[in-house]
């Protein structure tokens, strides 16, 4: 693990380097979380564990997402601990980043939340009836992004 | 669930859709699986869960990939059950797919998968000493493909 000062971006702070990975800030990492669409949550169902993609707003500081009623997803989801993953990868580039939030799933059903999930225009990229809606409060937020200390060989 | 025969792609087979995602077959599944660079492995470090991103290739059937040895992952992924995503979307289009695997994680010390892995020039994306090897042969394998049934609206 390196800390140095400066980087990639040219920003003057420290940064903490582990094995090519950066550790963003909390803050870092609620910046990109807002600023995805499709996250992968990890549930488990019937004792084996399962990892399913969403597109999902932050809405209040929490994770939403909509889903079918009686689905696995939202069963398995109810009052769970889960794990939320977004990223987003240039592999010409070599460069990315990845957020893990971790924290209690619940399903909506306060109406305040639900008419503000129909406002964010929240739409489900898959068609099907998915009238549930299934939040995340993160208590635990983290953020890596990939630096590199030499320019890469283009060879 | 809506069965029906022919589909967005015109093939002439039966397609098993819901809520608007076609069930792939186990052989789409693992074509896809075998087309993706970075996938997301769920495991479980200290009684919570976590979603991390690596690169990865196919080697014999088996999803294999890069750490760092005595790493969290390794050390978690170590005879664990782990659940395996890949997935890729097109967001403008509302189309996109997911494959999931569901498998036993081991750490290679055999040199011939440890020379497969090199011989398929499986690089991390991130700098650092990722020497550590990790294998998931996956004995559950599932897809699906978002389908949409009538036209997507373009207002």
């Amino acid at each position: 693990m390196a800390l140095r000062r400066g980087g990639v971006d040219a920003q003057s702070r420290f940064m903490i380097i582990d094995e090519g990975l950066e550790l963003l800030s909390e803050e870092q990492a609620r910046d990109l979380l807002a600023s995805g669409e499709v996250g992968r949550i990890g549930i488990t169902i019937g004792a084996l564990p399962a990892i399913f993609p969403v597109n999902y707003r932050i809405i209040d500081g929490a994770i939403v997402f909509r889903t079918s009623p009686g689905s696995k997803l939202s069963a398995a989801a109810e009052g769970a601990v889960v794990a939320f993953e977004v990223d987003d990868y240039q592999l010409a580039d070599r460069t990315g980043w990845s957020v893990l939030a971790v924290g209690r799933a619940e399903v909506v059903h306060d109406l305040a939340t639900t008419f503000k999930v129909l406002d964010s225009h929240l739409q489900p990229l898959a068609d099907g009836r998915r009238t549930s809606i299934v939040r995340i409060v993160p208590t635990f937020l983290s953020g890596r992004r990939i630096v590199h200390e030499a320019p890469v060989a283009s060879a």
